[in-house]
């Protein structure tokens, strides 16, 4: 019975240690030296390469070290045992703080203020104040939330769109395909933090720029697969558009020569939105292990038929 | 009695417009065109002409357009009448709102994203969330109290210091001169928001920055004039400070020769963190104005001992 783990980003070192402050007899294996295969009753990792979750005979359980768990399940070699989604209080604010960051940036035209720099061109201009401003959450999960929280405490106008309606504090709740629209007329600033299912996969068209506000602007901290990027760069062309930050690319790293790097209206992140930091995670992976082992429901399973 | 208006930023237009939403029978006077000077006996301005309002011989108050009212006292020959600073929310909004923004850049390294971007390199790198984040404000007056409210919201561990003790919530108060050392040793990131007085001058300085921890960052939104320039950019050279975002110069505009335009760890802004917007003020200062003509009280008035 060992936990075995693999992370392109995260340290195996770190997290062993802080996962075995909670779990001193945590049997810790790493991708490369996994032992004897057949002990391996847990995963804990992210983009691991396809097939290799399929090479643990004896596999009960994943434990994802992000929100999102696409990069698992497009494996079709995938086992078929429970995944846990990663939700976290230090993931969640990672990205609650980025997107918060981004609307402000957006709100207050920073980038307009860095190309003065360049150019050496002093010229006032004031943003008016953040509850003038509508911003608006593709999703409304346990990130959204605490995004939508941050942005309200600061003043902006809140609105959020999901499958289901939420009651949140000061946040209008827009749910299900048929409040889409509404959401999109009354959005100045929109924001992505949707899971990549096939229902979201390209739904930032140029359908749904047309039914902002002109001169929006979008920021995508969801995946990379919901935006039609041809499309974001002709609304940005058009005007219909102002412009957009993305973390999340249809390819990852986003190839040297692709157009975005260089446009003077799209901020690029290279998927650093946010990230569990062990010592916050662990604990909540250590009681998740806790559960596992003890046969309790364990909470944030991928949920096949939503796709997330 | 009327009131005369001066300001190289503001519209006189909007601001006659939303004043007579409020007082309808307000005498409204440009700058350019004031009629006869001896019915003038209020001013609404920014930064007149020195020697400019003492042409008024029947002035009585000035209300000031922004809330520091140095550039006013800056005037020699400045009538020797009460002086009003601009307190009003969305001033207060926009410039916490600055704070914020510039606040999480530094914490998210944005400016390390932004040169990534430019040299087309993907690069992971994740900032810890905001509660392992120490930011210090220096001034917790009106606006320094809503940025400290705001950057509590969003989770950040938030100290202030200032003349007098101050009571916020989850804010550390410092204050005097004693304490100012212990507040910047756990300042990771350091905000200027004090107003221009004789004892703030020059005090952002070499042996400041000395005694923040190693890397800190700083934001002034202050005075130019309480930044010693070449002590930052040695602190930028030997690493002390990582990087500064400066909204205030000594001079302003920054002269296009100077060196903080296209140096690439310091973000200019030109002294644009906030400005009062007309249809949110003008109800203050109509207040303000129907107090004067009642002979009641003012708020917020210029206090020559305290400086500002």
């Amino acid at each position: 019975m060992a936990l075995i783990f693999y992370s392109p980003i995260n340290p195996a070192d770190v997290w062993e240690a802080e996962l075995k402050k909670h779990l001193p007899e945590l049997d810790f294996r790493r991708w490369e030296a996994p032992g004897d295969k057949s002990e391996i009753d847990m995963a804990l990792c992210w983009k691991p390469p396809p097939g290799g979750l399929a090479k643990f005979p004896n596999l009960k359980v994943i434990f994802s070290l992000a929100a999102g768990i696409d990069s698992l399940t497009a494996d079709p070699a995938l086992p078929d045992v429970p995944i846990v989604r990663m939700v976290e209080p230090s993931l969640t604010a990672g990205v609650a703080e980025y997107v918060l960051l981004h609307v402000l940036r957006h709100h207050k035209d920073q980038p307009r203020f860095a190309e003065q720099q360049k150019a050496r061109i002093w010229q006032e201009h004031f943003a008016p104040p953040a509850w003038t401003r509508r911003v608006g959450l593709l999703g409304l999960g346990a990130i959204g939330a605490e995004a939508a929280r941050m942005l309200v405490a600061v003043g902006f106008e809140v609105a959020g769109w999901s499958r289901t309606q939420k009651h949140l504090a000061d946040v209008t709740s827009y749910f299900g395909p048929d409040q889409l629209d509404g959401f999109l007329a009354r959005s100045d600033i929109l924001v992505c933090l949707l899971p990549k299912t096939r229902q979201t996969d390209g739904i930032l068209n140029a359908a749904l720029f047309a039914k902002l506000p002109q001169g929006a602007s979008l920021i995508n901290a969801g995946r990379g697969d919901q935006l039609i990027e041809d499309d974001l760069l002709a609304a940005l062309d058009s005007g219909q558009l102002s412009q957009a930050t993305l973390d999340v690319f249809a390819t990852e790293p986003l190839p040297p020569a692709h157009p975005f790097w260089a446009h003077p209206r799209i901020t690029v992140t290279p998927h650093s939105a946010g990230d569990p930091f062990a010592a916050s995670a662990a604990r909540v992976v250590a009681e998740n292990i806790r559960r596992f082992r003890a046969g309790q429901p364990l909470p944030h399973l991928y949920d096949r038929k939503a796709g997330y």
